[in-house]
């Protein structure tokens, strides 16, 4: 029984299939279609205040009585250099200008709100919280814990999943090379296969590892199933569907991509994320200005981002994609699960029997 | 039955999993070894003259009556920049002069000893040819097919697999960024992952794909088999077992290494290989001078490889490896194969009851 995992036991979900926490992508109906469905759905807070978290989940909880995930990213400190942000804006003004929009500022950052998020986390008792950008601190993990709040955190290395095993961490996500949108290892890893990368952390971990990157579809749930892991995390594969607020004009860019069209660049965030090439990632990937430090970056391209998504403008905004864009679909998320599920049944009778 | 794919029924063979044409590193023993398990061995001609290359066939057909392939590179065209030259030799100097070596020469390039070799293939009568670093001409393919061998070539990106089946290649290697050595990609395809590039390229073309990268054990034949592929090549698996004549330096290299060790260079040999990160590598990579293209700048290092290798040291020679090292074994080949095939029975078992 493919679907019998200690990460289905452990969660107490049918099928053990975790719809990724795309920040920015996810909706409530996303979420809890999956959770319908005996999948876990994630809500991405990761740029969410404390009080639209608190919104998000009351949305879910009326859409679904299934157990459901919230996903933070973990805050780190962040060093200001004025004249590294002034350069950055002075590289970015054509954009603003392009768009009709105020230089960006930075904005003031603390930890306050991630811990003011895992505050409403608790409270409102959501079973499941996963993190990237880093290693959550050991005492937070034992406070979720007590919580009885199951805590998984992102590797894209053999160290780092070794790293959250040892913190406490429930489970691990082994995040491929191939996977789209930030990367949620937090050292300079590199980018190290889903095909390696998962049979290696299985063996050098005995909490059990979600596999992530490149699964779009049955066969490579399965794939990740028989390589060791105890579930999968798709974005890519969720990030198309009807129910993923992405705008438009990325549904439809991933939709007709091609995998060698992807790469990973800082010059949207100022974290590693995988996307699809386009003119204004070009542009700052080949310019003398270094990007600067995650979130500072992002401060400074938001809007322009922004503008570019409601202006349907492909060529201006980031558009998170893993390598298997050939794979996207186009539909319901529900109907994508349940598609997803009964080959994989299908997959397993091949296999036991003549072709 | 996971072993009756298409690979297996055109080559007539029990398995589908094929030792790869590690030029420099294959046996008669090895070759031999894989194809009497089932398998198919592949003698790697990459760097034979074919009168070396004759020898080794008639050594391996006195090990086996099975079928085994011979793996040969497809040549190109390379201009000579006599400059650039001399910038690389002397680049070079203090490794000559660490091993007591006079600075080497480029080599006479053409492409007849490629066609010497094809014509052993087609006098001994060997059954499969499998190419790497680029697309054979189709005249050539009708050539080998009318002598009923079966040809394979190796692609890294989707592009290059619709164009090994437009020129009527049997099968195509879909090589992952996992993969270690030589990249068979010869357009500047982006490492793509095996989990995404399996199933896209099975979607898109109509001959058998066989899976290449990152596959190490019986885990990573079943995944690759069911995201679509007829069959897996392993390379780096089968280079840690006795029957590999890679030095000592290298196969201890593999053992000990991690998978954040390997990196992809064109320093060793002017073509991009994935190999574990070393002093040598380091050293050219950090320097302004680029490397020659191959195989210029193969020639220029090669003695400097063959004596670090002689000399036990892993500073000086390359050590191709995929991303999977803590998974490579130190045994003999056909117990490894044996160890394979018997863990893939076990592992369709597991799936289809209550665990």
């Amino acid at each position: 029984m493919w679907q019998n995992t200690r990460l289905t036991k452990h969660i107490g979900i049918q099928y053990p299939i975790i719809q990724a926490g795309m920040a920015g992508s996810t909706t409530p109906e996303l979420a809890a279609g999956v959770s319908n469905e005996g999948g876990l759905g994630t809500i991405g807070a990761g740029y969410m205040t404390s009080a639209q978290l608190q919104q998000e989940i009351t949305a879910v909880k009326q859409l679904t009585d299934k157990p459901f995930a919230v996903n933070l990213f973990v805050p780190e400190s962040v060093s200001y250099d004025t004249q590294a942000i002034k350069q950055v804006q002075a590289q970015l003004k054509p954009y603003y200008d392009k768009f009709q929009l105020e230089v960006a500022e930075v904005k003031a950052h603390n930890d306050n709100d991630f811990y003011d998020k895992l505050q409403v986390i608790i409270d409102m008792h959501i079973p499941v919280v996963s993190f990237t950008f880093g290693l959550p601190d050991r005492k937070l993990i034992n406070q979720l814990k007590s919580q009885s709040i199951t805590t998984i955190a992102t590797a894209g290395s053999i160290e780092e999943a070794i790293a959250i095993e040892q913190i406490g961490c429930d489970m691990v996500v082994a995040q491929g090379h191939e996977a789209g949108g930030h990367k949620g290892t937090y050292t300079d890893a590199r980018g190290i296969g889903s095909m390696a990368l998962i049979p290696q952390i299985v063996d050098q971990v005995s909490i059990p590892v979600i596999a992530a990157g490149g699964i779009m579809d049955a066969r490579g749930v399965l794939a990740a199933i028989t390589l060791g892991a105890s579930g999968v995390q798709m974005g890519t594969a969720f990030l198309t569907t009807n129910e993923s607020k992405a705008p438009s004009v990325h549904k439809e860019s991933i939709i007709h991509a091609q995998p060698n069209d992807t790469t990973v660049t800082k010059v949207f965030s100022g974290k590693h994320a995988r996307g699809i090439e386009n003119h204004l990632l070009r542009e700052l990937e080949s310019s003398d200005i270094a990007p600067l430090p995650y979130p500072l970056q992002n401060d400074l391209t938001t809007n322009i981002r922004k503008s570019a998504a409601k202006a349907g403008d492909a060529d201006h905004l980031h558009m998170w994609c893993g390598q298997a864009p050939m794979l996207a679909k186009k539909m319901n998320a529900q109907a994508l699960f349940r598609d997803i599920v009964s080959h994989v049944d299908n997959l397993i009778l091949d296999m036991t029997t003549h072709k």
